[in-house]
């Protein structure tokens, strides 16, 4: 038998395991069945946390990972990390909003999202600016912040004037009693800059699937603070749209991250698919051309895995170049099992038996390096006869 | 692609499914996944409760099911099932310990273990010397009995007189006042049978590893019972065989339902695999010959899988022939994964997430459909290039 070549391109498993480990668990179970098994690890990641990790292990001595302090969402000060990828085509900054205003964060959250900000994210992209970084890939999945990006474009000039004449804090509450808003004071480095936002949100800044009615809940944000919310944030965004010019309140993903990907687009920011962005920087494409098998997953998989998060991207990739692929994740949505199963070569759950969600999280390594180990037995059947003749 | 030939032969999910609906399942979710997939039933069994079935689906024509009433383990009277298969070679009855003494009788299972009989067994085969049979497979699994088989023999002659003279009940009660045995009844037509034995227990009749200690206390063998019943099965035995001039009792499966196994084997019965018997009486061999792919299963693998149990004499039937064997159980104990995936490729449970046993057994059905389907998609990825091109 030829060396069989497998592409191990998961994202995390939220809450059990990093991508990283998640791929070290599957390759021990391959290796099991498949003695001299060739394993290319592709750690994949959406633009939310895990993405600078992924980023950086793909690029190897071409990234550097740095930290800065920065203010965190509630206020407190945050040692923030981000990436620096130097190529031949120029420096390349790599930035996760979760790294400054993460929803993991307790310090974050033990503030009320009325006052939470993203005025931390607007001074490391400063601290960038004043490094002579003009490029920026920015991951804005698992924020804890509701504030229009309002704290981002405070902290880069922008200045937000309330009803008494003095400068609002850039928050939800602040917001509500928003007056103007000026650019005499924006950083003139801005207009040299790229912005490559990641994301996998397509919601609009407001409305009814806006980000405050949609993603302000998991936040903290109560039932009766989403309309006033919401209204103190489209007025914001009236006047931004004013004063830069521009109408990006309404495009996809403008509700993103609580709003920052409606300011990114206001500083001429794109947005990309997350996970797109990411299998391109990690080289997806290359790893998998000339490979025989393909094994992505993710924590859970249901019908949101369609809406291009990292496991189907993976799938399209794996399309192209017609290597087939596995999902092998920490559950499987029954409801979207006959969906997905058009996708992949095959959609898997972990557990072997009976098994609550607790022991699925804790076990979820044990769980992915026997079902690799399994799976390969049986992608190896058709070939090479029963099971035991592959050892 | 040519069409690709698929063999079922799982074993019932116990609790849950016949081994009929499991291989309804599975070919269901396998013509998802295959259009046009050639499915090859055998549902299997082991000698226990389903091979009667399993057998007459097999045999077809030839096999014919019939009800005789007999004595049932309790007292009271039940309609047993048998099967009669006639061939060039001669007839041949198939009978269950279990459709007389099953552990799933609740008439039988209301009365105390202590007077538990077999003596129905007998008089089925009573019945069937008189409508001239004399070739027997006799299925051991699922019984509820503990009696050494002393209901077995007393019924078909065997007279066992108590200390005061008068015959005893054949049951643990009766046999701890057993004085003697004596043969002067014994129906003669006995010399003339063969008797096959099919079971996968090979424990001797008594001691540490008996019948009684062992599968006693499934059966409500209280904690001290399982002493003096020992000693009386064993004092049982050593004059049952002075009679018959055979020592059986350490025979391996003479422990096997209650004792059966040591009273069959005094009768010059041979002890065999239940799964071996049902695979060669269902056609196994010659369904695997040609096949690409086996499936098996049953309701949880464990290492006692690798004893003889269905699965196992699937898995060594499809290694004689080449031909890929995957076991999809209901559950499979992680703790033996690594010796069942030896014999395997691929083992697999039915969950795809979190799921209760209650669950796992409620939706069994459909949880085999969609894992076959995904099963199906990984074999066929190896050849066919990514899974949407095998729609």
């Amino acid at each position: 038998m030829t060396k069989l070549r497998v592409v191990l391109a998961p994202d995390s498993f939220k809450g059990s395991l990093s991508a990283e480990e998640v791929c070290a668990a599957l390759a021990r179970g391959l290796a099991r069945a498949v003695p001299g098994v060739e394993v290319r690890a592709r750690p994949m990641a959406d633009g939310g946390e895990g993405t600078l990790d992924a980023v950086l292990a793909a690029v190897d001595a071409s990234g550097r990972r740095a930290h800065v302090r920065v203010t965190g969402a509630g206020g407190e000060p945050i040692d923030a990390a981000y990436g620096v990828i130097t190529r031949d085509d120029g420096v390349t900054a790599v930035l996760e909003a979760a790294q400054v205003v993460g929803i993991t964060d307790p310090a974050g959250m033990s503030v009320p999202v009325a006052q939470r900000s993203t005025r931390g994210l607007g001074e490391l992209v400063k601290h960038l600016l004043d490094a002579g970084i003009r490029r920026f890939m920015v991951g804005l999945g698992g924020s804890s912040t509701n504030d229009g990006g309002s704290g981002l474009l405070s902290a880069l000039g922008v200045a937000l004037i309330g009803d008494t004449g003095a400068p609002i804090a850039p928050a939800p509450n602040g917001l509500a009693s928003l007056a103007r808003i000026t650019l005499i004071d924006l950083d003139p480095r801005l207009r040299a800059c790229e912005f490559r936002i990641m994301s996998d949100v397509n919601n609009p800044l407001t409305g009814a699937l806006g980000a405050t009615a949609i993603f302000g809940p998991q936040k903290g944000v109560l039932p009766g603070e989403v309309e006033p919310f919401d209204r103190a944030i489209g007025r914001y965004a009236k006047l931004a749209q004013a004063a830069f010019g521009r109408e990006v309140e309404d495009q996809p993903g403008a509700g993103a991250a609580g709003g920052l990907g409606f300011a990114f687009q206001l500083l001429g920011g794109t947005m990309q698919s997350g996970a797109e962005v990411v299998a391109e920087l990690i080289g997806l494409p290359a790893a998998i051309d000339g490979a025989d098998w393909v094994i992505t997953g993710e924590g859970r998989s249901d019908r949101q895995t369609l809406l291009a998060k990292a496991p189907f991207v993976v799938a399209r990739h794996a399309a192209v170049h017609g290597v087939p692929v596995t999902l092998v994740s920490g559950a499987i949505d029954p409801a979207a099992l006959a969906d997905l199963g058009r996708h992949f070569a095959g959609c898997f759950g972990l557990p072997n038996g009976p098994l609550s969600l607790a022991e699925c999280i804790a076990r979820a390594s044990e769980l992915l390096e026997a079902r690799a180990e399994q799976l390969a037995r049986v992608f190896l059947a058709r070939q090479s006869g029963p099971g035991r003749s592959v050892e």
